[in-house]
């Protein structure tokens, strides 16, 4: 058996590489997870461009799922060879951000995130977990890796998205751009008890999906401002709360825009590609005075919150894999990242089999 | 006994004037105070010079107590004579922004805020009071008039600012001016559990009132950025959460830039005098991901509130009588109001008996 | 046109009769509405039993709907004909409970319950709506009457234990007793995020009704002790959240038992039939120590609400009309209510039309 | 430098003993401490007399400080000879209740309590913390042993009481007895907000104490009902909150009681002396249906929140040190132990120094 596996990294601005690497050892409270399937995300597009500065060679990915291939001597309660998921934030569970339940920020600013950033990521053979006693989430038998692959983020960011938005049954609710987390939104709000789902999307196979997904109306930003369309779709009012899963400036404001007085914009959107502070126009925040609120949030982790995912996959009341539009081996991971970058074909997410 | 009554009118754009006026009538839901006691407030100040739209002859003021004058038909539990305070935000309580609890937006965004903007305010010898059922708040017999006028306004803002800053025990908040409402935001914050409570401001007499309502730390911003001295005051790590009273973009942007991740940024500024848009700078926010948020709000009104108020001012927790420091008839309320305006000879709150 | 009508009332303990009554007039705040379809509910069964000590000839009900009859002189923004629902609790929105947010205790404990308790309730061909500004609620023209009587109590209290429950999305729980607030808490816990809800059940037709609406998984207590056969579903550990819809010592009980360390239970049932008091086993509550926490509560009233009901019936996202077992004009009224006392026929709830 | 310490233990029922141990060695995640003050705590007497099963020379205590003696490899950012605190209760921070911010809860039920009951306690020269990177709390410079030994249990059970009341501020709140828990539970009252706080307690030094820490009445059960004295002080309403810091049946019935519609009852008694179940009498709770909450729990560990409590005692915001009613040396461990039990001479706590 080789003691060496295969990653894709990064490997200067604008260019990655497959590379060989050692198979990493697990510290006491680590493990080390022989990956089954991954997706790529578009934040590690963003991270080859320059957005997170990250030395070369270092390994790409966090959102995998694999089995245990060696544990920590102090991880107790799991197996080698057991199914398990692991999330893109890998919390220490330990220092004061996270005993105040702040585990995106674990040891300071968005410090729960540690592949790539800080450690190297996942999309590789065999990967690490660090705190491995709170990060290690055992998949259920009839949760097929696919699924569970989806949990890792784009169904934790996406329903953060929508517990953020703070919905009461019924409830209104705006979701601006239907991308992968968009969508995870859409499903996360339907399930969280909102009485009208509206998605702003102008791609038709995104739209659709996001009908699938719980939204009842499409707006298409091609067809007009999609604050008037809002505005017109909600009597003038507004919504009681609105997402943004762009990542940009404009649909920011649009967010702040579309909420009634007393209304939360809940932003899941990655503000790093526009370098202009995001904005609060007087008037759309009453002078600062109309009980609105605005809520920032990264991808909260831990085996506990997968554990939640799971049961909804089991019993059926979610199923993400139709945003599933292409398949992959590794030994594609090239092409598959440069087609996430392009976005051609209308790709929403690639899946990678190992 | 004479059917007209004196009150202090908007006349034009920078121009007030003393009005006879006839004593108003109550509709059935409405009741008919006779004023005893006033506070000028600077929001007043702000309308004269033409932040709010207001027709010529409107009367100014929101911060007023006195006695039952005159009960509507459908007001029950109340006798003529009692004496009563009435918060500066007077909701219906029955319209659904009031129902799902954001009784500041009655009706619509700031609908809560009728005085001056949608009915005669209450810097008169009588003031109706709409919906009085709910918002008439009997005065106990060892709350004197002065104390209970600064739980009309001064008081209910400055807490919710406290409220909206959501403090666990022990934790650390910066305070953005220690004008009326930032000091009574000191004094709720002190009230609600804080551990450490840093006071921005550089003015020496509000300086030694906040410390005396219980702020831990005074920060000058004349002697250095306050954003930095607040992050060495913290071990560059920020406070929990600031909270803005003064209402310019530069101190929302350092609430924003002091909060550490997680931190929660409670705007009670009116930010009626500078035109451009509030800002969440990128790094500030972690790129949107960081876990903060904001939080915006007007005066919440309302009898309960004010009774609650009562009871802190009964037991002696608080008392914000030092901030009154001028007292006028209500003759002199146009040399009153003006110094208000100039902010003259360190004024804070001008009392107005009648 | 007659200025009588016909009214369901209380005749003496164990007896109701059919009356004619005057149509009544509306007070300023109130409304009058003639009501078009109505739901009878057990509890009424219980009162006419002597559970709630009523005089002799009160109208009976308070699941009706209609449409506007007459509007008093301070009711603004609905017309005449226009079809509303009321409702079952009419709180007045401006005491000291309501201000809190309790509005279900208007004015007292169950104080916000006034049909039948404290007014005559609405089994009748025309009735008051008190506060009506706050409690009248336009149905959408794509809302049948038989989907929007459904809000006035069952849906209402339903989704009150499910909003108790306070279930994170993908948690667990327990409901016991699944007659129709029982249904409509396993609807409410599914349409907020319930990963696995376990209904306790023996009925069929209410075991296939609870399938319908949400349960994953039945539990048929005459198999079995419901407690033993829930910690076996849950491996041992017990729910997150239990839902007590009987009404009874025993299921209270049981809910405390079943449910984890920091779980909570809601409880919805009504406990009037038993006397004895409801009991916390030390070891089920850990000594007092294991943060479990009881809720209690009564079908939260007022339009805004309502108008989220509808929301969700517009969109399709619930539908309680497979509730509704059989069907009677209101010349049917005693014979409807009968078998709701019986409970023959596997009666859900009877539909009375006008 | 021996190798070994003295250490206070279980014995057998009704008998404690001083013994010789091997001072123990840190694991991975542990540090040991070297003890310089304790405080014996009550519930030690309970176990003592049998209420919790240990065996036989297990090591009594949980309320310990020091200074760090050895750290295990993979605790960070502590040094050697640090001043620290260590709460009562040590959690994994890691386990699914840990994650779901049940620390108390780490495991399964009362998990989170490990001294005495799981492992050796800390009423001895050295002793073991679990999980150090999440449990030891340095001690600031200008915080005393003394001060900071009370945040260990004390504190922060008592202030859980006041968290738990969930009071809005100038809210009304009782708190049956004042013990050091109930004490510190008026202690945390009066920091958090309440408006008026009702003390229930019959020994004159400890309603003296209660005073001081903020209780504005004092209701002596020795001089009629306690239910019938709080309602005539709150006009026949009772309170918003009531806190049980007793641990009896007739108390915790009492809380019930007391509380208004809507009203939560926090209890932190611990109910391990009498077998009987906890009961909710039906009118107390409007028959399930008056809002009323009951919550549960067991004193919150953790460094983060042990630097809070050090924070309101460095600012002096509170001081504990008044409830030291006795001191001995380590020698005299035993006779304090007894006193403990008797409660002889008016002792709240006894303070030990090493």
């Amino acid at each position: 058996m080789s003691n060496t596996m295969r990653a894709l990294v990064f490997k200067e601005i604008g260019r990655t590489a497959v590379m060989e690497k050692p198979i990493p050892e697990p510290g006491p409270e680590e493990a080390v997870i022989r990956t089954t399937a991954a997706l790529i995300c578009t934040s590690d597009v963003h991270t080859v461009k320059g957005a997170l500065p990250v030395p070369a060679g270092r390994t790409l990915g966090h959102e995998s799922v694999g089995v245990v291939h060696r544990l920590g001597s102090a991880v107790t309660g799991f197996s080698e060879g057991q199914r398990v998921a692991v999330n893109a934030v890998t919390p220490c569970y330990r220092c004061s951000y996270c005993q105040r339940g702040f585990t995106s920020q674990c040891g300071g600013p968005l410090g729960g995130y540690k592949y790539t950033g800080q450690i190297d990521g996942n999309m590789a053979e065999y990967f690490i977990v660090p705190a491995a006693q709170a990060n290690l989430a055992p998949i259920p038998a009839d949760v097929t890796d696919e699924q569970a692959v989806y949990a890792c983020d784009m169904l934790s960011t996406g329903f953060m998205g929508a517990e953020h938005a703070q919905l009461q049954f019924g409830e209104t609710v705006a979701i601006f751009a239907q991308g992968p987390v968009g969508l995870c939104a859409t499903m996360g709000a339907n399930l969280m008890g909102a009485g009208q789902i509206i998605a702003v999307e102008a791609r038709p196979e995104r739209q659709e999906l996001a009908k699938r997904f719980g939204a009842d109306t499409i707006v298409d930003f091609t067809q007009g401002d999609p604050v008037e369309q809002i505005m017109d779709l909600t009597g003038g009012e507004g919504v009681d709360a609105a997402i943004e899963a762009f990542g940009f400036p404009q649909t920011f404001e649009a967010c702040v825009r579309v909420t009634k007085a007393g209304g939360r914009v809940s932003n899941i959107g990655y503000h790093g590609e526009n370098p202009n502070p995001l904005q609060l126009p007087l008037d759309a925040i009453g002078l600062g005075m109309n009980d609105k609120s605005i809520h920032t949030g990264l991808c909260p982790g831990g085996s506990e919150r997968m554990t939640r995912f799971f049961r909804l996959l089991q019993s059926g009341r979610i199923d993400p894999t139709p945003m599933t539009t292409h398949r992959f081996g590794f030994d594609d991971i090239e092409r598959a990242f440069d087609m996430m970058s392009s976005k051609e074909d209308g790709v929403i997410k690639p899946l990678i089999t190992f």
